[in-house]
């Protein structure tokens, strides 16, 4: 098995690092293959702009739809794009790992989808979903969050983490993988290499060892549920007695406010 | 008033800031004053780094929060990230201009948040939510969508807009802001200068004079209703019989699956 992990996290000694380490520990450790694509070292550019497009079907005006995929038909995709694209499709799984940043993902891995999520090459209008480019291969999402446990929880300030990883989990059943439920780590904060307080130092051992565990196990991990083909209708509405997955897509009855 | 927009889009001819465009219009022909933050134009840099911190609290571990709270203290925040927080604490009301990419914001426009929100500036544990710094302002989500307006629906495959906009709201909400109701634009394709299609050019004709009446009667906009203080106990969680605004924060008789 090829196992991907896209990281996005800029300090080598973060924890986010620690455990893109340990996951890699454990998947030579039974011959599978690694790749890592370190955001942050790469130096990956996360804004989609006309100056990464060598190509343009329209000099005139920049549409990253159009371009996108023109540039991928004329073989002509940035480099940077072409390699994350290569690595995607290489990979068995993939796992993005990253810190939640004001409920979302770190710009430079929203980028990494903006731009290499390319229109023509890894989705069109026709393959997307159960016909995507990316069906038979699976993705996860890795998520460490600063606050603790309770406030990220169902009923938590912060809002129920599964449920704001839901556009990002979508955007990846959009390509077709299959989706994993997320792995989701509350409480961490600052480095993990440093860190000298016994308990924090406990609590992010343990941390570790579960994720070691948690990388062993993928094969068996539990999938998110999406509604199939025939459950929508021809303007792509959801049918009457479709099933309901998840609050962003629901019948009127369940609409709250 | 002050109206300050924020707009994320990588073409000068695109509809995004054709609405700008209309904006800025009708708040001058009031007398009001308006900014525009273009942050393509600025090329503003999306990825939060160490490189972009001039002074260092711990140069040996680069944490976010422990250097934005360090370089807002020590005033050497960089020039772009000052500018930003500046334009935002002149602002009565903040718009948000961006297109819906992969069921979130442009990567250039959540980098902006990564940046520019500033712990111990901008937030702090004690200085959020009905405590935040920006309380008494306003702030408003304007999103333009590719997709038509059925799959973007409550019942749509693309996912219910108003629920992929509770993340970037309720960061808002976190600042302090009073945030009005978004915005949203669905079946925005390609360019605005150059469409020649008559029912094309109708449409976003008609969507500009729309804009033009809602930046006109942005005083009287709905508001987003979030919970109170006193709904959270001490551990951050919603109290028993607390009201519930959205299936991101909710009790456990109402969690779907």
């Amino acid at each position: 098995m090829n196992i991907l992990i896209v990281l996005a996290h800029p300090e080598p000694q973060s924890f986010n690092h620690a455990l893109t380490a340990a996951a890699s520990d454990v998947v030579k450790a039974r011959d599978d293959e690694i790749r890592v694509s370190d955001l942050y070292a790469l130096g990956f550019t996360p804004d989609e702009h006309s100056r990464h497009f060598r190509q343009r079907a329209n000099p005139d005006l920049f549409d990253v739809q159009t371009e996108q995929r023109f540039n991928a038909a004329k073989a002509s995709l940035a480099p940077d794009v072409r390699q994350q694209i290569e690595n995607l499709l290489w990979a068995d799984i993939v796992i993005l790992q990253f810190p939640l940043w004001w409920f979302g993902m770190p710009a430079i891995l929203k980028g990494w989808m903006d731009r290499v999520f390319v229109y023509g090459e890894l989705y069109s209008g026709s393959r997307r979903f159960h016909t995507g480019v990316c069906r038979g291969r699976r993705a996860v999402l890795s998520v460490t969050l600063g606050s603790d446990v309770e406030a990220c929880g169902y009923n938590g300030q912060e809002g129920d983490t599964r449920l704001i990883l839901w556009p990002a989990n979508y955007a990846l059943h959009y390509l077709g993988f299959t989706v994993l439920e997320p792995r989701i780590v509350a409480g961490v904060r600052g480095g993990y290499s440093n860190e000298e307080a016994p308990s924090r130092r406990r609590f992010l051992d343990e941390t570790i060892r579960d994720h070691r565990r948690w990388i062993g196990g993928l094969d068996e991990a539990a999938t998110l549920a999406f509604n199939a083909p025939d459950d929508w209708d021809e303007r792509r509405r959801l049918k009457p007695g479709a099933p309901v997955y998840h609050p962003f897509i629901r019948h009127r009855a369940e609409q709250s406010g």
